[in-house]
């Protein structure tokens, strides 16, 4: 099996399941913090694994950029790289440099791009991205895609979704002739605590990995890593079904559903991902790129997503904006400034058992770097927690308090 | 007694002992993180207690201007605003003010000054800084004083000199008929772990604090903060002398030594403090004020002093400087692209026991907010060990390894 997915209860269309990786288990539904260059900002990663965070992502555009593939390769991959020995995912690079939008063109042979940090000129393709990926040693490697404009005409919608269905065979042949090249192949890797700074491989000891987070009845572990396809599609469903199908054929591991959250209605988001959810099969993981707001990110594993990602609760943080069982609130508001309380009365994270609203809104005002440590330290645990709700509420059956706002996010 | 001070060992003049504050012993010699405006730069507070901080220094100037001390005092003192049940130590204000140069103006009443923030304009008295530090609720209080430029001609040091000694005897009326305003007076704080946040102070446990750095004798705990003199008197040591012994006749529970560092010779600087400390009592604790690399603290505290402080090693991990046992590196040199050993082979700091030079060279090159957090944790790691050797070397009886090298800081 490339990645075992063991489904643990069910509620309705939603799923509590466990995705073994060669670096641990990853319990869905499960969001993802966002580590463009290798390190979630701001946050030590000690913190990340006390916060419970057991897969992180790390974007290809900026780690092929800078401190380049091939030296990631080189130092042992980006576990080894930046000391994560948990799950790890990247994506594609599709969507950065889809951002890119003056500094790039796209091919069928793939997108050339100019870097955003010296104008330098690049060419992404399947294969390349395939190649760094692979380079880098994500457990979870994303195909690579064309992310659609909105708004796209239909018939541009379906040219674009039967590129990226290109691109994905392309991504997968690539993929399957090189994905035994990972660096961590092979490697037995030493637990939290046994970082191996300056030891030689040997002299790790030979232990299985993550042991306090996988399940009693652990399968097989793989070896290489695993590609996901991308379903695209615009804001069209039948073509969304019908990329849905195709990708279904080319037959992966896993499934995500991409070009979402680009400037569409929330009504619509929700149209698109129910209709692909119909399609994709019910024993792999599905994971929906680029979302969202707490609120969203519930809907959306009630609505049997597995996986997410975003950048909101990070970058968030850092413009002083807290996510909260009270709603957001603006740290730099002067209506903080003699507040006593935490930030979430409700949150036992290390930042709302310790410091003030007040204290919070002092760092900030005076741009203190602390403030974009301990913002973003509770916001990765506000959404984090919401997730463990989640699966709690799977485990026990019933969605629906957490859906009726007896937990209110807005 | 004002600030028990118990002396634990000796090693020729120099000492190792305990200051023991309201907020917990303080083991000398110590080295004290500055946190200039309620935060030692980048670093949660738990980090600092894990490194063992036993004292962090606050900017009254910086405070004052923002949050504003009367906020701090109403929202329980410096101590509880920032989460710090450890001691914190105030400087006066004088040396800030001072180094705004086109910005203020010395009269005998006080300083004038525009802020640095928004050009408003303030004065700072004897009283108003003994007023602001007793708002703030610092275990150490300094006296007002003129920090002499450098250089200074004989009969402009002397005048200064002059100056700073009618300060100090204004500084101590003030803090004599004022100190019990101190807002944790009569306070009992929770320890670490029980933080208080949105209990009443009824509700936190009558416990002893910091019982855990505490020494088995315990004297009986101050209950109001104690004020330091401080010592002037420019580069000229008769100057120097004639200010300890006019200042220690107005009996203080320590003294300081302020005014250099301001671009003199380290020689100078060594002449000046052996002068001073020939006349200052010993049994009470000695402090150098905005000292320094860490060959000089080593140096120092072999001379006999108790306490220092300085922004050095905070300010310059902020710029990528790292203090190692094999002198100091810079974190973003080429050389350390490929480096998969720790910061400091000897270290075995959160920061040295996880993470490569090549991790943090990416880091700082990268302009990640993490860099500056590990660089900190680490410098403060290496500064707080070197103490920590010291002491123990004091304990030993013999400091003679400890500063012929044996241990390397440049």
């Amino acid at each position: 099996m490339t990645l075992p997915f063991t489904i643990e209860a069910q509620a309705g269309p939603a799923r509590h399941a466990r995705i073994h990786t060669a670096h641990g288990d990853v319990e869905t539904p499960a969001f993802m913090p966002v580590g463009t260059a290798g390190t979630v900002k701001a946050v030590p990663q000690d913190i990340l694994e006390d916060l419970g965070a057991q897969v992180i992502l790390g974007n290809t555009y900026h780690l092929y950029l800078r401190p380049g593939h091939e030296l990631v390769r080189k130092l042992g991959g980006l576990h080894k790289f930046m000391s994560w020995d948990r799950a790890l995912l990247t994506d594609s690079g599709g969507f950065q440099v889809f951002s890119l939008s003056e500094l790039r063109k796209v091919k069928e042979e793939g997108v050339s791009f100019r870097s955003h940090l010296d104008g330098t000129s690049h060419l992404f393709t399947p294969e390349r991205s395939m190649e760094i990926q692979i380079a880098l040693g994500a457990d979870i490697v994303m195909a690579f895609d064309e992310c659609t404009e909105h708004p796209a005409e239909r018939e541009r919608a379906r040219a674009s979704m039967e590129m990226t269905l290109r691109w994905a065979k392309r991504s997968k042949d690539y993929f399957e002739a090189h994905k035994h090249e990972v660096p961590w192949k092979g490697r037995v890797i030493g637990r939290s605590g046994d970082r191996g700074i300056g030891k030689s491989e040997e002299s790790v000891p030979a232990q299985p990995r993550a042991a306090a987070v996988r399940s009693s009845i652990s399968p097989e572990l793989p070896t290489t890593p695993a590609l996901f396809g991308i379903v695209q599609g615009g804001m069209y469903a039948d073509l969304r079904r019908e990329s849905a199908e195709r990708t279904v054929e080319l037959d992966f591991p896993g499934y995500a559903i991409g070009g979402l959250s680009v400037g569409e209605s929330r009504a619509k988001t929700m149209d698109m991902i129910a209709a692909v959810l119909e399609i994709l099969p019910k024993d792999k993981p599905r994971y929906v790129m680029g979302v969202g707001y707490p609120e969203e990110i519930v809907q959306y594993a009630a609505m049997g997503v597995d996986m997410m990602d975003c950048v909101l609760p990070t970058r968030a943080a850092r413009h002083g904006l807290l996510f909260t069982s009270e709603g957001r609130i603006n740290i730099k508001n002067a209506r903080y400034a003699q507040d006593q309380g935490p930030a979430d009365p409700k949150c036992s994270c290390r930042v709302c058992s310790r410091y003030t609203r007040a204290y919070l809104r002092h760092l900030f005002v005076s741009a203190e770097p602390l403030a974009g440590v301990l913002n973003t330290v509770h916001n990765l645990a506000f959404y984090l927690d919401t997730m463990r709700s989640v699966r709690h509420a799977i485990t026990l059956g019933d969605l629906s308090g957490i859906l009726s706002g007896s937990v209110s996010f807005t």
